[in-house]
């Protein structure tokens, strides 16, 4: 494809010998046929990167000439040191159906959101949602999101620079998580999900009060925890460890203990076995709001620490985003 | 304890102002307690890595002054940078009954063997065993291993340096693998392990044979592998990436082809979804035979790779080793 030709045209003109490639775990059966690919093509040696690749929050250090990081789009505040984003495009956008059943839940004024994979159906969704009679606005990109309406899953900023010109967000992609942290955030605002893999469209509020539920039961259970252990990323978009630093003093000036918790991938099996008696998580926002379920101990977010300790109250509960 | 005062001592004559604090999983209990104690004492801010530890071969990058390294002896051969191995002795011997049951399994001339935590018996024991008439050598230590008569698992230098001198080996410790590894490369030689945790003694020359055999149906099943996935790691003492190249180059001559995967933790979870045929491991050799039946496809040593290819005969198989 043109993309790999593009790649190709880098790699000669940076005379690069050896090339890393990291993928998303959806696009792994695409990686050796790549590597061979450009093995053959272009007469360097390619090196799999197979740690886990969840974005560009996470660009793989690798002994490499060259790094290709595919399936995510850069994160413009980042610097990034020979590395090459391999733009997938988006697939074709054949049927509209999904999208129409979305708009008829829809308000007059809706926000347009999605991921970098499907950035490319907006501006047909655009078109059809104004045939339908609807006005339509796009979150412009700053310095974490490279695309205009791009969500991350750390970041609503072209959400919630809108709030105020739309009356409910229409968000095109799969998964429910991207479009949740919108829900958080923006509580008086119906969120649809139009999901091409389905085929289907959804609302997302019962989601949002169930997990607000989650969230509230979470809180509870750290209400009384001594010692709070605060993970911190080592992922250069993800590691804030100057957050982590604060919330370590202020459970410190409320008598409680805490220690900071510095690690690459946050995965339970890894956190088992330390006397803490509740997680704080800076690192990847979704971690404490997916994953909880997986953690024995009550996992927070920074927000929700501070509610624990009678910082902030429950009626101001925001969702935490890593800005920057 | 003594060494906390030393390490106490450490920070001060480095004017460290932040610890970073690396734990083997058994000893995750005394994170927070240690970071506790050293942050009051000496007014520095602990930082817990909680990536998994598994060796010396893998002490933990992180933004700190001086790194404590619990657990495991510094390898010679690597070279570390403000790192502190904070050494927590042997715990007592205090009774000899699981010893004597292992002697009155052995030859003669003896070796002995164990890990770090148990080098402080190795004088008693060996006075033990020569009280009961054993010849009793010790292997000594070289450029990766730090004591006399320790195995690392992925280094046996001190149990085949003296292969000549012995006609079996003790092996004082838990677990099988260390021990394994001397059973694999030294298939004449008898190997009694005396287990201090079961207190108890066995021979370990049914788990060789159990072993050989798993080893040669992975070898079965990788025999007509078209693409091998060659994974090596990311951590400084289990680097071996030329090794890597070299594998990768001599399936290419065999007409199959080959892609390097690069990655600090190997788990089967992150090998999912590649279209490889058989994987190569040249991570820490115990991946291979440990963890074999948690992978789906057949997972090799470099040795074993060479079978496959008709480069070595089975008659010379070897255990896999990391030789500086």
């Amino acid at each position: 494809m043109a993309e790999t030709d593009r790649l190709l045209e880098e790699i000669r003109s940076r005379n690069a010998k050896t090339v890393g490639l990291q993928f998303p775990a959806g696009l792994r059966m695409r990686a050796v046929e790549l590597a061979q690919e450009i093995e053959s093509r272009a007469g360097v040696t390619c090196i799999v990167s197979a740690d886990p690749s969840f974005g560009a929050c996470d660009v793989a250090e690798m002994p490499v000439d060259l790094t290709v990081h595919i399936g995510h789009a850069p994160m413009p505040h980042l610097r990034y040191d020979r590395v090459f984003f391999y733009d997938l495009g988006s697939p074709p956008l054949k049927d509209f159906a999904f999208i129409d059943a979305a708009a008829a839940l829809l308000p007059k004024r809706v926000g347009l959101l999605t991921t970098v994979q499907f950035r490319g159906w907006l501006p047909a969704v655009k078109e059809r949602l104004e045939k339908a009679g609807h006005e339509v606005r796009t979150g412009e990109p700053d310095r974490r999101v490279a695309y205009a309406g791009q969500l991350l899953g750390c970041d609503y900023h072209t959400a919630t620079m809108i709030e105020k010109d739309v009356d409910g967000y229409l968000y095109v992609g799969t998964g429910d998580f991207h479009p949740l942290g919108v829900a958080m955030l923006l509580p008086h605002k119906p969120i649809v999900i139009a999901d091409p893999e389905r085929g289907a469209a959804r609302d997302l509020g019962d989601l949002r009060d169930h997990i607000l539920r989650q969230r509230h039961a979470a809180i509870t259970r750290a209400h009384d925890a001594q010692v709070f252990g605060i993970i911190v990323s080592k992922k250069p978009g993800q590691a804030r460890m100057e957050l982590a630093r604060d919330l370590k003093a202020l459970a410190e000036t409320h008598g409680r203990k805490a220690s900071i918790f510095l690690m690459d991938l946050v995965s339970p099996e890894f956190l088992e076995g330390y006397r803490v008696d509740a997680w704080v998580n800076t690192a990847c926002p979704r971690i404490a709001i997916e994953d909880v379920l997986q953690y024995k101990k009550p996992i927070l977010t920074p927000q929700e620490l501070e509610i624990v300790l009678g910082e902030r109250d429950w009626k101001d509960y925001v969702f935490d985003e890593i800005r920057a």
